[in-house]
């Protein structure tokens, strides 16, 4: 049900043509209120495309009625066309929708570069109006699905039952902080304000979407909404949101990983022993970044001496510890003992399972970070060198 | 002719069964003076091998009388046992030449968290001191190879043939900033010291062997060591030095990218345009970090999208620029033009040559700075996934 699981939302998913499969490729979610709140988290590269632009400016009075997605084409570095392209399709289904084009959010997915064949955009924004529907989540969730291989949904309900909080993602690779190469829609029936589903959201995107990297590439329409109705009447505070908003994205983000392009793993580098938690998000993503250390996962070979020099390459001032106190186990073996070496490495089994488990603990201090990436594979080069995006 | 092309010096390599190929693994090079000035820069990573260590603190005084180098085993996270190795070794080298052993630098390369086989080191090292020629330093080039697939050696003569550099490096694959992973020993018979000497080095591995980064990736035996013996009786000024040793560590790079492990294409960023060198060495470091980009030239696919995506990751503090105005050629052809689509990237043949030139303009200064790497294929992840260091 994804983003149509909590009330007082439709959604529809429609093939517009954009895709030259014929597969769906135009998405829409509708918020029926009775609340129109609205709060959105955006890519931090400075090449944004064109709906970056629009939904950022769009959503920044914390109000928004719907969100129109497509795939089969990103919009981005189209220029002012492009822009234009954007405004039009916010438009044009504020129009069918009665309400305000500024409250119209608007995201693309897909080749950068290209403008989008606006008469099919547009035909499949008013065929997605024609469908919308109580039960439209999962087809939507389908619509903005480029190279993912399965559509990816979420729906977490609150303890007792009264609340819930929805959603839908798409993505496979090129995930990186600030945010994964990702769309990602987000509704509840919360009844909140649009101070709360800000800070909600960029607390849930910061340890979720922040923290999965499959590639260490960002991209330029990376874009995070949530929509909330207050169609439960049920009023929560800010950390309830919080915590529901932040388990349907850490749903969501492992579910990114987990289809990666190519990916044969999915590893999880935990730092422990750190002295803030930035510091061990540091370290974590300097593990996450390296080649050497991804391309031996893909070889099963529990290469330590790779995690440690990436460990080293993290500067004093950002995380201090003593490179001779490092320990490094991977899957539960200590490989690396105080900078040095430990158990013997091939007690390590990585060819059991899709899931890689290291930790590196710094014996700096208390605090710790995970940051989930992929292995580095053949079917990575493959897909990336022979897909254009 | 390599570290013995200037006057003063003599090297040697040798067999000494530290690879299991039975090629050659232990290198030496003398300076028989009459100077006895030496300079080192070091990797900066904060993991360091034994040798390091060692090293960085036996040329602080500026002075050296030799280098034992050996392949087939890096020394790296061998805790004390490890330093006691490589202090050991210098020892022992130094009472063959009959100089103090804190005028003996070592070198080492190969898997890391592996002791060396100390009794064929030392054999080793005492074969290299009997072995010691004038013409010595083609065989000492190839006894620090690793996975190199040809010695990489170079001399660099004054324009009136008075004095000269040479050297000689390893290193393939695994290149990164502060420094390239790699060994390099340089030589001079000019007449310099060791302030100049260590003045020339820093500025010469700033524009070179830090500007080489085929994977992102840093090593923790990284050194470059720069050796005088004055033998030329030619005084030369700390800007003349600079400039040979620069131009020869300029072609020891290109070498190293040449050889990187799998690469099928070296290809050149040029950042113009930039408000600083600094700035301009940001944005072509972030480009050529891209894995998309990188599989993407391995593709022949000229995606001047992920080029542009790769810039926008630059923080504007660390380089301003308007992502509006960024124009991008690739071999010649500008395929965007103010963030937007340019020239029709079908003009552009990637296929034709193994060099790539991009050029990023960003129009927001007089600075350029230039970073090479190498793309990303299906050879790079098998070597990597298939043999550890």
């Amino acid at each position: 049900m994804s983003v149509t699981a909590p009330a007082g939302f439709r959604a529809a998913g429609v093939s517009a043509g954009l895709k030259s499969t014929g597969n769906k490729d135009v998405a829409l979610v509708v918020n029926d209120g009775p609340l129109d709140v609205a709060a959105g988290v955006f890519t931090s590269n400075r090449v944004v495309a064109a709906p970056v632009i629009w939904s950022r400016q769009a959503v920044a009075d914390g109000v928004a009625r719907a969100v129109v997605l497509n795939s089969g084409g990103a919009n981005a570095c189209t220029g002012p066309e492009g822009f234009a392209d954007t405004h039009h399709t916010a438009e044009h289904v504020a129009q069918a929708l009665d309400v305000s084009s500024g409250d119209v959010l608007v995201c693309s997915t897909g080749l950068i570069g290209e403008r989008l064949d606006m008469t099919a955009l547009l035909g499949g924004a008013d065929a997605a109006v024609a469908a919308l529907a109580l039960d439209g989540g999962d087809v939507a969730a389908e619509a903005i699905m480029t190279t993912d291989s399965v559509a990816k949904t979420v729906v977490v309900t609150a303890t007792d039952g009264s609340w819930s909080v929805g959603g839908m993602a798409k993505g496979a690779g090129m995930l990186a902080p600030g945010l994964a190469t990702m769309l990602s829609v987000l509704t509840t029936d919360a009844v909140v304000d649009a101070a709360a589903a800000d800070t909600a959201l960029r607390r849930a995107t910061a340890r979720t979407f922040d923290r999965v990297d499959s590639d260490g590439c960002m991209s330029t329409n990376d874009t995070v909404l949530l929509l909330a109705s207050g169609a439960s009447g049920v009023k929560v505070s800010t950390d309830d949101l919080t915590d529901l908003v932040t388990r349907a994205c850490a749903d969501l983000s492992r579910k990114l990983v987990a289809d990666a392009e190519g990916a044969s793993h999915d590893i999880a580098v935990r730092v422990t022993g750190a002295t803030t938690e930035a510091a061990a998000v540091a370290v974590a993503r300097a593990v996450t970044r390296s080649n050497l250390f991804k391309a031996a996962v893909f070889g099963n070979d529990p290469n330590w001496g790779r995690v440690l020099s990436a460990v080293g390459t993290v500067p004093e001032d950002v995380a201090p510890f003593d490179a001779l106190a490092v320990d490094v186990s991977i899957n539960g073996v200590q490989v690396c003992r105080a900078g040095g070496v430990g158990e013997d490495r091939s007690l390590v089994d990585l060819a059991a399972d899709r899931e890689v488990h290291v930790v590196v603990d710094l014996h700096a201090g208390e605090a710790e970070a995970t940051v989930w990436t992929n292995d580095l594979t053949h079917d990575y080069v493959h897909e990336n060198s022979a897909y254009s995006t």
